[in-house]
């Protein structure tokens, strides 16, 4: 598979945040402190949906220890009429309201207003003293209710099929004459399903900490995916030019995909410009379930055709995700996404964007990608029963490769899918024994992943060692992925090298850590940086030696003669050349930025064993392989974590994870005692099997992994409940009551 | 003068840090604090001399609350024999003997070991517990006292003229032949100076707060003139590497030199890696004034022949200066500086390195150059009186000028000596009147000029406004100035450039803020970074136009076709093209790295008016006009600010600041209430005029402004002394007491 034997890439070095996690020193958002600093809250609306007619803050005001009460009022209202403006996966136009309500709540949690005062006490009490008129409207919250013909209207300006409408928007891919396909399919299975909205679940809730100066020098520290991210948003809901705020990263406690955009910071920045004081928000567990996140909830319906010997000829998906409060649901990677591991002549894929009642969607890991592919893959499952194919097989008959035009577009180079299937079908697991309700599925996934923007500087220090700056949070490991890529190509030992994130004003622009991009872009920059330095530090070497730079060259972390011909030197280590700095042209170092092409999409194919206890209807997963094309794994510990970690978010939405409403339309279970992740109690070890084959437009052969792994998870973990009760299940979650029910009932569950 | 009229060159903005720094939210080092922060406090020698036989730190150790204690075992020995080091002025090899005691205490004050516990109160309790077995040996502290044949020595590996001895060195520059120029005088006049060691006399005390995690990576939060040298030091005698060591500088409460060099970070660090607790340490005024700093206390001779006509053709000068308990002096500044702003055919200037048992000098304003050009001036402003020559006129007449060969070495390009005299002689304060007891006195001086290593990073926001990062701690304006600099060379409105001290794991190596290098080195690569930076720009607008960049140019913030045959486009602006880079390129930005040349050395002219009471010996300046060949007055109020700032220290100088030493060597006025500095009432409005010859070797004509102030202050007080009460003062400070002394005397007062 062409992997290079590196010295340094592929190691599993020690991670260079792991001390700092692991003894409680990583210093979070919310451990930041600054003297005068004192607490925001925020008031967030009861009501799923209201018109605010009024809201009196002079209460709150009044309150002694209250600095600082701010309302929509206060925000710059940027909304589609100023322009769109798109970052990362999510549609920002409508920002400006989700931080904060302006004419009409959307969703209970939707904030209304915010107070900034000298505790967390006086600041809760504040809110309650806020008087707020409201104007109570009917609500819809479920997809089916928000596309009624009379269903109360979120965004009165929108209209779809010539009428007012909750559905903000429709997208497809298309390939060949879906028509003529089926036609010519011999079998054809059409099916239903629905899924619910589940959150990203990370452990640290949003917190911020924020100094405004007088001369409005802004000053954020806070957990996100991306400090230029929350540069970006709060300069444009403040007004503060992106040159005057200086966001600076802290280690974040997980996102997936939730922290790409702000809720707090805005409201922070414009509490400390008014009071004159740093403000300091974090909010509850129960803020974060209510008003944050999650993905969304959708209802699917997919219909495959295939010749008898498995040849699929036509394939038509319809999605309908749920966006929340706002427009902006991840259909991209429902609709992209699903078909594309399979090379169909015939496609159409269609996804529409609905709005309803609840908190609006964030990105969360493949956003989209598994609530298509859950669909795809029960479907694939059921035609492969059908036409009595081993389901790995009918996936191979059908597998993309090089050359194959994916109906959302791109025509692959060389990728590693068949290689996936090859490796599950050759896997230990894939023969081993079942017993008694137990059951094997097998599922498939892509996903796009990114590249984008980023920025590197590649510093040698005056001992001789190496600082690498970047631009990105590192959530799945980009700072050890980065050290043995350095080590590499330096040609010295990873622990001389440091990389460091560095805030906003301190490192050229790189953009979210999210699409699985980080490592592919760093990579990238980091690389172009670090050849800069190795020609600077050949150019020293050559005149030193006077000689030539090209007959320099640069191995083991030294400059050497190309040639015994070149000349007779002993070798400049990096260290040598460091030391001779100051009088050979000052100091070695370089920066890269770049608009990083050629992320290649990657593939999984997962293997899940469950056993079903018939008697309380609860799903056990009891053995899981997640095979990935991991194009080249610089760290694999790393990767097998970001593995492991899909597989076990997936293995929650599917079994467990639901929002429970109650008759007000408010969530009933807003935390994790009652919104029910799964824990390590809950899952057996859940095993990798890496693909390495290289992306050939990477350096390295570097392609994302951290989202793939979430996107068959769900088909799997259901086609192998399927295979253990015999009774296939077309809504999420497969949660006790409804495994329960479906053993007592006599026939398929159909989508609800 | 050639001064090009810019837009933003040389205009009074409003300074980036002014608003922070006067409302109290500027963080300095010991603003910073951490969760689980311990505190380290210093046990300290309270012999000027002693060999230290043991130590016994059981008992501190054993004390409830003490998490570490530390002494010289835990640091790294880098003494002469593993090789120089030189960092800014000064020898650092003896650093790890300065920060901690070895074998020896050589001052009062000297660290001799540390602890670091839970609270302030427990670690200086603690340190009482420490028990030192002290052998006390005689000691030195005048510089007279240390140079007797039978005087104790320090260092006594150390000879001189083959014999053990407190001078530690000589150095010299060498012009012609004196003998022969001695000859050729028609007078000669020979005198002989002594001065007072000074403090630097910041209002902050040292402070830091430094975490070590169990992986070795290093945080560091102080206060100095450079981030990178707190990093090279403390890397050096702890053994972390530089690049596990985080060094971010904080705003900083004055230095002036004394904080070029590091005490408390090393102790700190090792405390902090001993601990496993994040540890912080602040002086008291008490210990910066027993064991930092100050400057040297000197012993001078200068004589000086002439011609009849004024025709300056001889001067020798002699320079004894102190070093402190390790050798050091910047007899480098005294030599080199003294003589140089004149043309004379026959120079020897020489200096002597003397070792006594007060705190190792450090860096103070142009270090050295006031000490010489005191004996300089002073001797002129006699040799003026003798000839009946006007002492401005006797300067110009032997005034260095473009083609000058110095005998430090240079041959001067274009400078502007001759117009500060010119400008001081048509300056109306030189011909006002004096009254009863009232004189006037001028004096010049000349400072090198630093250049060395800087670096900058110029990066664009998606916005379109400027954020610019470097890496020296901003002391004199920097920030403003560089703001300045490149809204003039970008085209836009200074407001929308945002200037951030980088930390030294998020920008290049970029040496100390000292020998007035920062804004001139600087301005060099964030002229470089702004115009790769352009470059760009210019491409961005030709790609959108499809013309050849050539035949854009950049002016008034946007790019333009060069003609209108080139092209008709609409202008495209900064942000214009921000707004464009994801889809041209990716992010725009460029970093730069250099080790700047062409610091050219400037001259200042002073006039200083004084009026004396005779009854107290009180001697008040009450007029005083700062005249300086500044190159180019970016930010005028800055160089202000620095002229006077650098008069007023050079008043309390020559009037008022002495150590008083007791019978146990130890200084008995360690606060600012006995040591007394000049405050706002002790001085009248500071004038300033400022000459701009812009140095030809920088692109904007920036050369150095902040030590030249300091150079020729105490000669200028000591010439109006003279010429009020027609007695010459050869001794520094000439405070009330000797003032009154003096009065009573029959004759001239000689060099104690």
């Amino acid at each position: 598979m062409n992997v290079v034997n590196n010295k340094w890439i592929g190691q599993r070095t020690i991670r260079p945040d792991g001390v700092d996690k692991v003894t409680g020193r990583a210093a979070f958002a919310a451990d930041t402190t600054m003297p005068g600093m004192i607490w925001g809250k925020v008031l967030r609306s009861p009501h799923p949906h209201a018109r605010i007619r009024s809201i009196n803050t002079a209460k709150a005001e009044a309150l002694p220890g209250v600095k600082a009460v701010v309302t929509s009022r206060d925000i710059v209202d940027f909304t589609i009429e100023k322009g769109a403006v798109m970052l990362g996966i999510q549609d920002m136009r409508w920002m400006c309201r989700n931080v904060m309500a302006r004419d009409k709540a959307l969703f209970p949690g939707h904030p209304v207003a915010a107070v900034a005062a000298t505790t967390e006490a006086i600041a809760a009490e504040a809110c309650q003293l806020i008087e707020v008129d409201y104007e109570v409207l009917p609500w819809a919250i479920e997809i089916d209710d928000a596309m009624k013909p009379d269903a109360p209207i979120l965004h009165e300006f929108n209209k779809f099929d010539g009428k007012p409408s909750n559905i903000m928007g429709r997208i497809e891919s298309k390939k060949g004459d879906i028509a003529q396909g089926f036609k010519d399919a011999d079998v054809v299975i059409e099916r239903s399903f629905t899924t619910r909205p589940v959150h990203q679940g990370y452990i640290e809730p949003h917190a911020c900490l924020i100094s405004v100066a007088a001369d409005g020098k802004t000053t954020i520290w806070s957990s996100s995916q991306g400090q230029f991210m929350v540069r970006a948003m709060t300069s444009m809901l403040t007004g503060i030019p992106q040159s005057d705020i200086r966001a600076i990263p802290a280690e974040i406690g997980g996102g997936f995909g939730g922290k790409t955009i702000v809720y707090l910071e805005p409201l922070a920045t414009l509490l400390a410009r008014k009071s004159g004081r740093p403000v300091k928000m974090v909010m509850t567990r129960e803020e974060v379930m209510r008003a944050t996140g999650p993905t969304s909830g959708s209802k699917s319906t997919v219909k495959i055709g295939a010749k008898k010997d498995g040849t699929i000829v036509a394939a038509h998906g319809t999605f309908y995700l749920q966006a929340g409060a706002f427009p902006g649901s991840p259909i991209r990677g429902a609709v992209g996404c699903s078909f594309a591991p399979y090379d169909i002549p015939h496609v159409l894929s269609e996804g529409f964007d609905v709005c309803s009642n609840r908190s609006k969607v964030a990105a969360y890991r493949a956003p989209g990608a598994p609530i298509g592919a859950y669909a795809v893959e029960c479907v694939l499952d059921e035609l492969a029963d059908s036409l009595k194919i081993d389901p790995l097989e009918l996936r191979l008959k059908n597998a993309a490769k090089e050359g194959t035009k994916a109906a959302h577009g791109p025509v692959f180079p060389r990728i590693g899918y068949i290689e996936t299937l090859e490796a599950a079908r050759n896997h230990p697991h894939y023969a081993a024994p079942l017993g008694k309700y137990q059951g094997r599925g097998v599922a498939s996934g892509f996903w796009f992943n990114a590249g984008g923007e980023s920025s590197a500087q590649v510093n040698i220090t005056e001992d001789g060692n190496v600082v690498v700056t970047t631009g990105h949070p590192d959530i799945g490991g980009s700072r050890a992925g980065i050290a043995n890529i350095c080590a590499e190509l330096l040609g010295i030992d990873y622990k001389r090298i440091s990389v460091i994130i560095g805030d906003t004003q301190t490192v050229g622009f790189s953009n979210l850590t999210g699409g699985s991009r980080v490592l592919f872009a760093s990579a990238m920059v980091v690389t172009q940086a670090a050849d800069k330095v190795i020609a600077t530090l050949r150019e020293r070497a050559a005149k030193i030696w006077e000689i030539d730079p090209e007959a320099v060259k640069w191995e083991n972390g030294a400059a050497h003669p190309v040639s015994p011909n070149a000349g007779q030197f002993e070798p400049l280590t990096l260290a040598d050349l460091a030391e001779k700095a100051p009088s050979q042209g000052g100091p070695i170092g370089a920066s890269v930025q770049l608009n990083t092409q050629g992320a290649e999409g990657g593939f999984g194919t997962h293997i899940c064993d469950v056993e079903v206890d018939v008697d309380l209807g609860i799903v056990r997963v009891i053995r899981y392989t997640a095979v990935q094309d991991v194009g080249r794994a610089v760290h694999p510990s790393y990767v097998e974590g970001q593995l492991q970690g899909g597989v076990a978010q997936g293995i929650g939405w599917a079994l467990n994870e639901e929002y429970i409403y109650n008759k007000d339309g408010k969530v009933d279970n807003p935390g994790f005692l009652d919104y029910r992740m799964p824990v390590c109690s809950d899952l057996p070890m859940l095993d990798c099997a890496l693909v390495e084959v290289p992306n050939p437009k990477h350096p390295q052969g570097i392609k994302g992994v951290g989202e793939v792994p979430l996107v068959p998870v769900m088909a799997a973990v259901a086609n192998a409940v399927h295979d253990a009760l015999g009774k296939r299940f077309y809504s999420l979650p497969m949660s006790p009551p409804k495994v329960s029910e479906a053993l007592d009932a006599p026939t398929q569950l159909a989508a609800e």
